[in-house]
């Protein structure tokens, strides 16, 4: 391996696997294939994201904060399967950028409910267009029934409660 | 929702998402997908790898380099998808922690092979047990053949090029 390879990041964590490295435990595992998975498809995500000055999280956020007006912090950190701590901070910067805004609850001092201002629509709206073809150029991949397969695994492993077919 | 649950970032994490809060756009989503099945297994381990001292993707580098005596770093980050970047601080703490060497290799100068000390050999065997007992409680939630398929499409979505029929 050269020392390009070894400094460029991106082409690191796009390579496929490198065949001599033996895995051991690891292959096979959930969770290990589950993290590079989601690492191929961030390492692919990131880097348009970032071309608009925003990272992949910022914009789940705002597009939910879209489709709920007025929602609270702490369910967005529910919803999402977020940290609360994680989602202060990106919370603060987004109001910060003029993206969103936070107006108090009168029946909660400590509550505040969370809106997208103009600017964040506008934004969410142009972020939208560019992780849908991010996300239609990976499910090419799989083939529209492979896809509807994997949304259905992935949703018995996050939430073995749901049954979809009650 | 109560401001415990608000101040508690795990059971934020591990419950069902919201069924009021509407997700728009990522309901459907392969990344947002990824994104929640890949904290939920997370959130489950990091407090029992916590507890020995050590954070999942430690040992997923731990268990690499028992596997690799002697694999230099760059083929780490390669064959783990992992950033360079990210790599590096890592390995300085496991070293530090006397859990694994980097000894010079004589014909590169900038070149590190990575060996396990014993402790490091120990440490891994210890959380192996661990790893395997959170992973075996999350493929019961798929069966033996759901976990099968899972594998597979996540195969397909990382690598498009592997093709284990050929």
């Amino acid at each position: 391996m050269s020392p390009a390879t070894d400094a460029d990041p991106s082409r690191a964590q796009q390579a496929a696997p490198d065949p001599v490295v033996q895995l051991g435990f690891l292959s096979g595992q959930l969770g290990h294939a589950l993290r590079r998975a989601q690492a191929t498809m961030l390492v692919d995500l990131q880097p348009k994201l970032a071309a608009e000055g925003f990272r992949p999280i910022q914009f789940v956020v705002l597009e939910v904060l879209g489709h709920n007006p007025g929602l609270r912090q702490a369910r967005v950190s529910a919803a999402l399967g977020m940290k609360h701590t994680n989602l202060v901070p990106l919370l603060d910067e987004l109001e910060q950028r003029g993206l969103m805004q936070r107006r108090k609850v009168m029946a909660d001092r400590r509550a505040s409910a969370l809106f997208l201002t103009e600017a964040g629509s506008q934004a969410t709206e142009r972020l939208r267009r560019i992780v849908a073809e991010h996300e239609a150029r990976f499910a090419a991949r799989l083939g529209p029934h492979g896809r509807h397969e994997l949304l259905g695994l992935l949703q018995r492993l996050t939430d073995p409660g749901f049954d979809p077919g009650r």
